[in-house]
């Protein structure tokens, strides 16, 4: 089959490799239908994730067709489309348990990084009874990729560690897809208002059309956050970006009380102004791969909708 | 009156100064009992807190008597034997209301800090009917002088922002007077173990006839905790200390999931690893002034007791 | 001045009545400008409060300018236009730190209760700096009644409480104003789909202008959840009535793992069927006086906008 | 096998039945080391659970070792000595994933309930990988049968869900297995006291033992809280008994902001007088079958211990 293959920093390969088999019965392999590039792929490129193998097919994304479904499944069969989670998880280990999902003894963030990805005709997907859901019949199945990866982690790393609230303040650092997505999410909680920070004028005239009520330049964000909230600064600062100089700024928006979330993947290290914060009463939450709570807290109602 | 005066970095004096007066209907002035001296007194002598005016009498902890009551209280008159909180706080305004009220609008860490505080024979408090606590009569008033402000650092900062939990694990930095109030206060959460790191061997003597299971010198900590907990780190880490080589260890020794609470009081900046921990699921709360909550949960049985 | 007093069950009386005047320094006196009638005075003239005295002002809501100022008020002065809380409270004592300032020792829903309340030229208002707000500018007075009572208890007793979430389902049974106001209040968490249940078409049809998704009569509200839940039950039931009919029809509707909001102001005690949810995993939370959270939580941006 | 059978209200019988099979890979044989008796057994026997069938081998209890494996587990062997937990969970299903494996679709309570259970020699265990623990090496399997179900079941359905914490009050009423391992669990979070309620002068004896501070029997129970709360009431009440007269009487002795955890299994309804507690500030929570928390919350140290 034809796949895309990290074979080093800065080299990327389509190439021929041999179909994925199922390894354990409760594996299943998925046939893609549709997959997508993350912001991560392009972290992994530029040598940020060290721990990725060369020769490793890359993408964590995608929907697909359950082609070969391990004898161990009870909720999957053979035809199923399904939406692929970009974490796999057993569900039943210690960090599972703890809700931990992402750090699964045995999965979490494994496609494309650890094992082989979504970036393929095929994809072999381990502990596929909890790390896979059905595509309902009545959504496209396209717009599901956006929930792989890029929603859920702008819902739960951005919106629920970030507390985001009603009648609150938001801050986004960065407004590509991930920022625009917990730019989506955010108004989940309906805060007062949302202030989405970019260099790019084009990323930003989305933010618009999706809703954000403020947005600027990264020069003009002290500025702006000042005269907003009266100096207090912000309950909600998200990182979504992944690079020192924006970390660094979250430290001069958030409000005494507030909270930084930190979405970014970061390859090097960032100054914490402790000297500044000691007293200031925020919390910071790095958690920048999210667990599929997006997918699960709609399926009482159906699936992946 | 004779009162503890800081005159610039380094330099301290016991001087003559005038009696403080009640300026507010709100005020109250306190004849000291029992006051002492915190590490963050040490902090400002260093000249971690420039905001500190020369010419301020240090001291933010004490039991004392009402000396004077403010016409508008109507918890306290004169003779009450009353334990002092390190914050005043007026209770009503939005930070208060929001329960920080050691960023009252109006008060939060006044004392020794931008007013006058307790280093002296008399202290004027601001907020009085919110900022004081009735001395029960069976209490020995010399103890409650911990309550001012070490203990319920120790509480709040330490043990309820670092979500110590029955069963979870906790690692201590620093085994000062707030380490180990911090110690003690661990407990009341039944966790499995407490490990005490500093380098001050009597210091760790202490801690293990305080209840610690586990105590190390610093440069031993990465090791004991690999041992310890199979290499997967400490639920929640504290740093009791306040210096760039204390935080950055706290990143060495949490488990995925877990939490550091900053406790210390730091006067420069620290390097924070978010090429290792963007995607390690942790928590960093930076809370080093309490609001009072120690006194607060016994206040239903009797007072500050 | 002319008042409303409450003279025994059903007799109700508008009457000369002396002016009020401050008794302590903490007390304003306001002349209302705006005041309302709750379904809470109708259970007061149907008996369901005896606690309320013969030849008590009714009213708890209102918006007014301040007539008086006592001598001990910081955040107010005469002339003042503010917005009443139905609840005064001290902001010190051990309920109002625990966050439950409608249990206030010195105070709680006192207002055309236990004191002469706001269906008058003038109220007096105790514990004035915690329980007005100010009025702001831009926003037209009138439609602040609202938030003296209705729109808060929706938020705070019935949507907070309720633990309503963004993908969750909701019932509200009663769509009277605190219904209509829970409705409100429900869609800034974003629910799926919230179901009004009642008697009159009337409410209804408003109900569904406010953006309830489904509405229907009493008796078939157990069909029509089971089937837009797959038989599950709702997340979060909301109880705005006030009778045992309406509370026990909660019980039928609520999903294992939801909550019982309680809203209603009840007379008489009511059946609670623990032989069918003993091992339902719900939780019942019984709070029909709010504290003024709605009011706080924007006051960061502009007053009780 | 001999096996002890449910025929029906108050009659019970030893008798030969065949011996489990696995039926699905992810079940287990498990031949039982020890088992015990649950106060729902006697619940089941009086007829208060209508639902389980006459035949049903009784009990939910137990500690074994695995006879036969099926062919999907990755966590357990044929061997492994386990304890059992009185509930078995996929871990995947909606329920599941939102921690409500008590609830599980495919499982929740079924041992000696919906299929037959563990007062037997070899009993089948559906969803084996989740519903089974490994006894650690170092420790007596005869003292894990308690963790089955009974401590789990104070500790989550009474402590975590009557939010017992530091400096608060807690009431149990019921001196039973329950009610003494509540109160065990009650301990990890440092009250201030708790009192047992019991007509069983030996029970309450036990408690003391237990370290119970204060006892009484059911009839001087509000005087005895009046006077130790100061009319104020207690913080957490637990019912631990399962009869309409014990859920009544916590209704009176629950201090406001307090919680209702009920434990005990119903037979009949019970009367909640929402005409005293409609503005009481109060939770209750019936949540009377545990997940096994206890279970997880130390398995980061060394499975169930």
């Amino acid at each position: 089959m034809k796949a895309l293959v990290f074979n080093g920093i800065d080299k990327l390969a389509l190439e021929d490799k041999p179909m994925p088999a199922i390894r354990k019965p409760t594996d299943a392999v998925v046939k893609l239908d549709y997959t997508t590039i993350c912001g991560t792929d392009l972290h992994i490129l530029k040598g940020d994730a060290p721990e990725v193998q060369e020769g490793t097919i890359l993408g964590h994304e995608g929907v697909g067709t359950i082609a070969q479904a391990g004898a161990g499944l009870s909720n999957f069969k053979e035809g199923d489309q399904v939406l692929i989670s970009c974490i796999s998880s057993c569900g039943t280990c210690e960090h599972c348990r703890k809700g931990m999902n992402s750090h699964c003894t045995t999965g979490g963030w494994n496609l494309g990084h650890t094992i082989d990805g979504t970036q393929a005709e095929y994809v072999r997907i381990p502990h596929a009874d909890n790390s896979l859901y059905k595509v309902p019949p009545e959504v496209d199945p396209k717009s599901l990729v956006m929930l792989s990866d890029i929603f859920p982690t702008g819902y739960e790393c951005g919106v629920l560690n970030g507390k985001v609230a009603p009648g609150g303040t938001v801050a986004i650092i960065g407004a590509g897809p991930i920022g625009l997505a917990t730019l989506l999410a955010a108004q989940l909680y309906s805060p007062s208002w949302v202030l989405m920070i970019d260099h790019d004028q084009n990323r930003l005239k989305v933010a618009h059309q999706f809703g954000a009520q403020h947005f600027c330049e990264p020069e003009q964000a002290e500025n702006i956050v000042k005269k907003l909230t009266d100096g207090k600064g912000v309950d909600t600062v998200i990182e979504a970006v992944g690079i020192p100089a924006t970390f660094e700024q979250c430290q001069n928006l958030v409000a005494p009380g507030g909270v930084i979330a930190n979405i970014g993947v970061h390859g090097v290290k960032a100054d914490l102004h402790l000297e500044k914060l000691w007293a200031a009463n925020i919390g910071i939450n790095i958690i920048a791969i999210h667990i599929g709570l997006w997918l699960t807290f709609r399926s009482d109602n159906n699936a992946a909708r």
